[in-house]
């Protein structure tokens, strides 16, 4: 048996007692986590810590680094073209990648996207994309390489080989109540993000109700938190601060999202979706080289319909198939003429959940064709009566848990009430 | 599968948001994790954060009751005689039990004393005991109850059936940094010795350098909190405060600090032994009816002598057989002559364990002959050259890493110097 270099214990005791966790120490406890000789329940109490008592600047860089450490570093270096990404910290309605990937990919960037599914109230960008008949979020490594080369996007699964302590790591704090810590979130995502090996890194960190972290200024940490490991790992990395109060478009769920996708790539779409859309299209494009480009025209003239149907098409997938659609719906009006007000983004996320669009636990699978159609949104005017929003799923039971996770998730004013909407994005960081 | 009324991960997040637990979530916390619905990952990150945010009163209380009820709990109304029960927080040199235990019981009170092994630096009673030729821990029930009426004193291990979640939690926080939290010390303690069936109980809560908790604020607020869970449960409970820096008496070990205790039921003994003994046997004897028990006079007549070798004998043991002696040892002599002015019981304790007085891991024995013997005690004028203290050991190979633990931990001050030591009992809590 090997002598191991530390005692867990100590580690755990230092940063519970607010104590900084040397270099040679998170390297080690993050390898001996990863071959099992650190326990679960050590880990969890070491999380813990973490979460009430922080992490320095340099334990955060030191744990994103050993999470890199602890699997395979992707290479484009062979790729004839740059390569950028963009990462969500995800949200209700947030259908983003779909748009952009093809988007982005469609000026000869190379977008190695690899996502993941929903979990809770968030959806997953592969449960949208597995909406389209035919279409596989499985790729060898080989597909991938010349999808990347050919097509110039993919949208697919994260293989197991990279970072997987954060994924041991990140299953731990599911079930252990510290997800929302900001040490644990920033190396988790850019530990994933940098094994990637994407020369530059665009994130979209959401801040308000169906955020993951709903208080601006924590999201704004996050946001420095992570453009700061980015750079200390060599990665151009720039981050959007943007309002998740109110569901991101028209629609919540998985094949609905797909369509309202297809309408932004065609030229038209929600203004919200298309604004951050060519916002983070503007971002990765700079990083890739190419401030100037003129990315509306991509939407407008077909350009990134193309490169979107090339994408479907080489992973499997039908661009021009019916999508699945939901045997029961029902539609809620409005119980009084004015103006809606309020559209809470987390209620209607955890209804379009509770509808069967999004999974309770791992292994269950996702109602492609359940979900939530917005018929209005904040500051419109609707007339007593009237559609508000049109729920679906293939089981009728759902619909009361769904529609008592909305009780108050929304609200008519009196007409003619003044509404000015908060900005979409609120802040930059670089 | 039944319904659970609660989801862990909610409790976690209250505790880690600073809320409080309803008796229900505890109830429900304690039972679930007994039963293993509750994960020890998932109790591991609950125990950190109480370690981190603390538990009001009423979260304690409810945590003590819930571990009882995880169990059996003992009631000794069939016997003739009231029952008293000590514990100690546990210290270095601590054999208190040892003599305490007959010399309560020959005053015809029941003294059911259930003990534990040590582990770390600290030593275990049990442990000590077992260095006594035949001398077993494990009796049936029938036997301890039989025991209690015939002699009076019992010290034995505990059985499986005494707060269970106890045990599980317990051994979960040793290996997850969590021991020294106020509320999980607390209702730990008391949730055993309650089961335990004690009608009145005395805390010997110690502080300093060879304590479980170190600082005497921290070590009031601990048996302010323990009285206060022995009353509401019932329970006569009374704490003594008592000092840890240095060493109890003249012995660290298990078969010498048996010699050092049958010394002081011969009336001899260190000063220090002494002190604590009838201390904590007039608060017990008040407790259970008798203020006035002249507690010296049983030392000195041989009462308490009668009792502890009819205690042995009922176990198995033989009390006038030789004690096992070691088979190396070790003299360390004075540097210089002057005052010994510092002996701090950590790194004696530490030392000792090293030289196999103790166990590192639960399965591991302990060597009965193995440990310290001190020769002089702080205030003490030495010689040069004269013996200081004498390490005894199985194997020769454990002196140098004992020596190491005692660098720096005993001091001689140049010949004169005034020396105070500090009081032995610092505080009564009732």
């Amino acid at each position: 048996m090997a002598i191991e270099p530390f005692d867990v214990v100590d580690l755990i005791h230092a940063k519970r007692d607010k104590g900084a966790l040397s270099t040679a120490q998170i390297d080690w406890m993050i390898d001996a986590y990863t071959r099992g000789y650190i326990g679960d329940e050590q880990m969890a109490a070491m999380t813990m810590a973490i979460f009430l008592n922080g992490m320095q600047r340099e334990e955060i860089r030191d744990l994103t680094l050993a999470m890199i450490a602890s699997g395979e570093r992707m290479n484009f270096d062979a790729l004839s073209k740059p390569t950028t990404d963009k990462h969500s910290t995800g949200g209700v309605g947030d259908k983003i990648t779909l748009p952009l990937a093809p988007l982005v990919a469609s000026f000869g960037v190379a977008v190695p996207q690899l996502s993941g599914r929903g979990l809770g109230h968030t959806g997953g960008t592969l449960d949208k994309l597995e909406s389209i008949p035919g279409w596989r979020a499985d790729l060898s490594n080989d597909e991938f390489f010349a999808q990347l080369e050919s097509v110039g996007s993919v949208i697919c699964a994260a293989g197991a080989g990279l970072a997987p302590a954060d994924k041991k790591l990140y299953a731990l704090r599911d079930i252990t109540g510290t997800v929302e810590a900001i040490p644990l979130i920033a190396s988790s995502i850019m530990s994933k993000k940098i094994a990637e090996g994407t020369a530059s890194l665009v994130l979209d960190v959401k801040f308000g109700s169906g955020a993951f972290l709903k208080d601006p200024a924590r999201s704004r940490e996050l946001a420095e938190t992570m453009v700061a490991l980015g750079k200390d790992a060599g990665v151009a990395t720039v981050a959007l601060l943007t309002n998740m109060n109110v569901p991101l478009g028209l629609t919540i769920g998985n094949a609905n999202e797909v369509r309202e996708s297809v309408e932004v790539l065609a030229g038209g779409g929600p203004a919200d979706v298309v604004e951050i859309t060519v916002a983070l299209a503007r971002e990765m494009l700079a990083l890739a080289g190419q401030p100037e480009a003129d990315v509306e025209a991509a939407l407008k003239d077909g350009r990134a319909m193309d490169t979107w149907n090339a994408m479907i098409r080489a992973q499997g997938g039908d661009p021009s198939a019916a999508l699945p659609v939901a045997r029961e719906t029902h539609v809620v009006t409005a119980p009084s003429s004015g103006v809606l007000v309020k559209q809470e983004a987390l209620p209607f996320g955890i209804a379009a959940w509770r509808l069967g669009a999004g999974r309770a636990r791992k292994q269950d699978p996702v109602q492609h064709a359940a979900g939530i159609d917005l018929h209005a949104k904040p500051g419109d005017t609707v007339t007593e009566g009237q559609p508000l929003f049109t729920l679906s799923a293939d089981e009728p039971a759902r619909f009361e848990r769904a529609l008592e996770a909305l009780e108050g998730a929304y609200e008519i004013a009196a007409p003619g009430t003044a509404f000015t909407a908060d900005p979409l994005i609120a802040g930059r960081i670089a």
